[in-house]
């Protein structure tokens, strides 16, 4: 599974952060998701490989602008690519009339259909051709959601050496075992596909949290999961300037939390304005870094924008493509 | 004056050019009006020194969302940098309900007021501090419209000559000479304004205009301007492809009226998303240029995002800061 960060930034756009949109997918398949779209998402997006017209679903994880006054221009630039295929959007209610007022009122002709599923809604969870998507309720100043998504096919891998030991020659033969159908060789031998499969790996699955001041409300989420992405606003010392009716996390909380559940894999991103890259005398992501490090021994990583990571199979993640702030003053 | 192109690029953004936005204002002064603003207008704001808290008025030419869908981001943005004066916006009634709808949606905040006067509404004109924005009626698919600013204030300069032949000493004496007072020197001569007042310039005046497939409606608008801001989306090559259902104007069309009114400055904007910058076997705006010079010999300038002009006091203009695409091939 691989994701990129299309916004890092909090709130505001700031020279070096566009506001939030994460775009995450299987490895090598063409089609994808997004996760929020602040204004700018379809901006940063010309920068990727990513077209609008595979884009397999859009989830907003709140209604504050900074996380999807993107979407009327993104739905209309898709218009304008080409796009015929249906979209689904899972987001909160209001979303579904920001949409249709934008398009209303501006004359915006969108030629597909959008498929529109309130997040509110009790579901199991939203099946993609290659995902699975389960909702978490947050806490916010407004209702915020998280998506988890998980990869729906885990191909079983053949136990080569046992093939090669009772003499099935590679080959078609072996596609048929691994597809779970039994064959009989020319000298007359059967051999069945479950002697030949091992065992599935765990499906990987990847947390992408919406703002938030309480990481806990994730933790059934996060026991499961290979990485959790989520907001880190600020370090705990601004946090107790600014107070709480903001109802954001600071680093060493959500650090805390990913530590407490053992997660593997820990990526904190929605960093405030003050946070600049490149910004003689500015605050510095290092100072959130630093806090997360003090409460986390895990794999730690701090988004940057088009920043892009890959999890392995194992369930090793690494940033595979440095971001916009590599080699700057961050 | 002075004026600088936030975006140049006709219905979506490109990797170099954003949508339509444009900043204008009287040279040194910190007031500023913004005329249009397409998704990612405040990101390109972040790009120069123009501030949210200081935007003087907001003129948007039709509804097309390549004009207006970073309306909801920018608002918000002033709210956040600790606007509190009142923002006057000029625009299309429809308008109206979308920033209203998209703040209720997503529970944006918006501490200052927003003092909408819809453009269709028969006015004299709009009068700000420094200037006065004149309303033309374009034709387009939609109802689209030109904003003519024309400076509200010209001092008289002095015969600063006379003043010496006759003894006046330079200093404060001047100053009241220019402000139109008479003044008694120490030696009993009386010295009367009008004598050593210069007869006034005319005031200078730019039209900016909207999308537009008549530039003719705006004969009587550019008989005294000394800059026309207009579209000039495509060749009339790829016009004759597109065809007419668009309703834009290609580069020969404005051109052609430019040079009929004998207009002194022209700026063609708004070009189609074919015309790349730095990407190879796209087409060029030099096709547009060309085509344009045909037609037109006077002051011409292709548009460049964040490439800024001075309208001196005689009337010429001048590209004082070179845009994003400068020496790149385009």
């Amino acid at each position: 599974m691989e994701f990129m960060f299309l916004g890092t930034s909090s709130g505001v756009p700031t020279r070096h952060r566009n506001v939030s949109g994460l775009a995450i997918g299987i490895a090598g398949a063409k089609a994808w998701y997004l996760v929020d779209c602040g204004e700018g998402t379809q901006h940063r997006l010309l920068q990727t490989h990513r077209s609008l017209v595979k884009l397999a679903g859009i989830f907003i994880t709140h209604v504050h602008g900074d996380h999807c006054f993107g979407l009327p221009g993104l739905l209309a630039s898709a218009a304008m690519a080409g796009r015929s295929e249906p979209l689904p959007i899972i987001a909160p209610e209001p979303i579904r009339a920001f949409i249709e007022i934008a398009q209303k009122t501006t004359d915006t002709y969108i030629p597909y259909d959008i498929i529109f599923t309130p997040v509110e809604e009790p579901e199991t969870a939203w099946r993609g051709t290659d995902m699975l998507v389960k909702t978490t309720a947050l806490s916010h100043r407004v209702p915020s959601y998280a998506y988890t998504f998980t990869e729906r096919y885990v191909p079983r891998n053949l136990n080569t050496q046992k093939l090669k030991e009772r003499g099935v020659p590679a080959g078609p033969l072996w596609g048929r075992l691994q597809k779970g159908q039994d064959v009989t060789l020319d000298n007359g031998t059967e051999h069945c596909s479950d002697e030949y499969l091992l065992p599935q790996r765990s499906p990987r699955s990847i947390v992408i949290g919406g703002d938030n001041d309480t990481p806990e409300l994730l933790s059934a989420e996060c026991a499961g999961a290979d990485v959790l992405v989520h907001e880190a606003t600020y370090t705990e010392a601004v946090a107790a300037v600014v107070g709480s009716k903001h109802r954001h996390s600071s680093a060493a909380q959500v650090a805390g939390f990913a530590q407490r559940v053992g997660l593997r894999n820990l990526v904190l991103t929605h960093f405030s304005a003050r946070y600049q890259i490149d910004a003689p005398g500015s605050a510095s992501v290092n100072e959130l870094e630093h806090e997360a490090r003090a409460y986390y021994d895990g794999n730690l990583f701090l988004a940057d924008d088009l920043a892009g990571y890959e999890l392995d199979k194992g369930g090793n993640l690494q940033l595979k493509q440095p971001g916009l702030g590599s080699g700057r003053k961050r």
